[in-house]
């Protein structure tokens, strides 16, 4: 009990990419919860839903139709939260009340006509359709010379917001850079201007040599559970080559991105056998900014918020909110566990 | 529609004390909604459970047994975050994989023996016991030498991760300063080195001018929607007087905090007739730091997750969790819908 131990006793780890800390608490998994139960995800839904606005041929909320499409599909969403048509302006009293307004796009990309079938439960050549999009889309976001920031996500499940269930996600591009990337690029100018080579480059060598993190690799993508993770099962894809964004993805890395996607979602579903919820999202350069961010690597962050099972989830409220972001279970404990489930999903062992 | 206004024009706000930035969209709090609906709260609890481990007389997880209690009540927390006797000691491996190790004390503090009196349901001198039990927790936690910081919180109702549903709030003391104490105490520290006062008071004269923004004042105290609020009815009391903590106020000061305490939750409870669910804490000076902190204002910060009724809540999701957090009210706009709700609660309204 008298040395230090990263396995079994409260410390702090920091976030290299955004230079904040973690508060692990390894020891804490064992108490007691008399508090909130999630009802477990619907196990099947049917194909196609008549009130869906998601689905095939029905009517969305600015009256216009869906096509009858069969692939992906991507269109701007009814309901976003920026526009394109806002007027510039600013508020500033004394430093004190400051605003600014922001002008931007949100674009809703539908993964497959289908309502039931989520990332895990499609084909790899479905996915890669599904990257193929995001890139279409990214490039013609960035052609709008306002935008300086595109953000690719997906919130899956009810229990992460998720306003419709139709397997879908989101672009939202930005007049300005968001917090959390102008923190990340900070901090990967800072090592690639000391070291010459990127901040996830030198991580991901420490990563595969210790091989503790890792849940899945294939030629060209590494997913693993970081060092700094916060969710209990919070996990990162980093692409093995350093690169600025998804527009220099080659075709076999495109696959290969599809290809990780679907072996990191069917352990996640695997792990308590249900569909498991998460917020998803790449992170990339900054577009139109005048640099050309040589500091940038790309990767993808997931952030799930189960814990326990299908129904207890972590919750990060009072002292996370307030003071800092506090986990339970180890990294290490949460990346082993999904090494080494099923590489297949559990509905086709089941059938 | 052609010049920027904050009512109805995505804008992003600058939050004083942390330096950052929140996105709000005002137009969008129309959007359709097929996600999660909570289940609302249950109407009447028990003032006694048998297996509630917070109940007076009941056994807890230690094997101790709680004293036949008749006010507010502190302990140890059974299943702390924090321990005294982690071992000292760091990981760095070449700034990449970098972690320390981390004392501390965690306390739960039972707000009263009876398992169904909340704050908002209490009488101001109830509330005034639970504000000196809060006062003598945090000199006998500053005593400690090796505590830097002492994070008093609640989190109340199930959908904020409340553990157990006897009203409590817990005391989690550290060695090191949390994240958000850090941020706050460098905002604090620029703008009282450059003015002469402190930063919260020249915003407080701001919103006394303004009133729009203002949900409750009495002699010692103002509630009030931030003007950077992150969620839809998030809320802070700040003290009129400059002061560090809460071994500063007054008697005077303490019966006005639970008066305002009162007022507020009560507002809180009445907006959508529901046991209204929050994260709330106090913010006040790191301790045994070496400083004084003069620039430091004591205040308390209150994040509420609800956004349109007792069973739909906002979502910190995808986009918030990636880039930047988002809202789709205006502070304005929830100040006002609070400010206008009777003083008197629902329930004894309806007796
Ligand atoms: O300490 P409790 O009530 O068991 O737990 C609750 O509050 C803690 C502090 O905010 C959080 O870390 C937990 O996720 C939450 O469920
Ligand atoms: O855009 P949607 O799916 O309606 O809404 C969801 O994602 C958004 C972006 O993360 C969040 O702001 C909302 O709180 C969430 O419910």
């Amino acid at each position: 009990e008298n040395t230090f131990d990263l396995t079994s006793h409260p410390h702090t780890r920091l976030n290299i990419l955004t230079g904040e800390w973690v508060l692990v608490s390894p020891h804490r998994s064992k108490r007691p919860w008399q508090g909130k139960v999630e009802a477990p995800a619907q196990v099947q839904r049917p194909s196609y839903v008549e009130d869906c606005y998601l689905c095939p041929t029905n009517t969305r909320a600015d009256g216009s139709k869906n096509e009858a499409y069969t692939g992906p599909v991507a269109f701007t969403n009814d309901f976003s939260a920026l526009l394109s048509d806002t007027p510039s302006g600013d508020v500033d009293d004394d430093g004190l009340l400051v605003a600014q307004s922001q002008r931007g796009l949100c674009r809703v990309i539908c993964f497959s006509p289908r309502h039931d079938l989520t990332l895990p439960e499609m084909e790899v050549p479905a996915i890669r359709q599904v990257v193929d999009l995001w890139v279409k889309e990214y490039e013609a976001l960035k052609a709008v010379d306002y935008i300086k920031y595109i953000q690719i996500f997906e919130n899956k499940g009810d229990i992460m917001g998720c306003s419709n269930p139709h397997p879908h996600g989101q672009i939202w591009a930005s007049e300005n850079i968001p917090m959390e990337l102008e923190k990340e690029t900070r901090q990967q100018k800072l090592y690639f201007e000391k070291h010459g080579k990127s901040l996830l480059s030198a991580y991901l060598d420490k990563e595969v040599k210790a091989q503790v993190r890792i849940i899945a690799e294939n030629a060209h993508f590494v997913a693993l559970v970081p060092f700094w993770a916060v969710w209990p099962y919070e996990a990162m894809i980093i692409s093995r080559r350093h690169v600025q964004s998804v527009l220099q993805f080659n075709e076999d890395e495109k696959t290969g991105l599809a290809d990780i996607l679907q072996q990191l979602t069917i352990r996640y579903d695997n792990l308590f056998e249900t569909s498991f919820p998460y917020s998803a999202g790449m992170h990339q350069a900054p577009v139109n900014d005048g640099s050309e961010h040589p500091e940038w690597h790309w990767h993808m962050h997931f952030y799930p918020p189960l814990l326990r099972s299908a129904t207890v989830k972590k919750f990060m409220v009072g002292y996370e909110m307030l003071a800092n972001p506090q986990r339970d279970i180890t990294p290490e404990f949460a990346a082993e566990k999904l090494r080494t489930l099923p590489a297949v999903h559990y509905k086709s062992r089941q059938l």
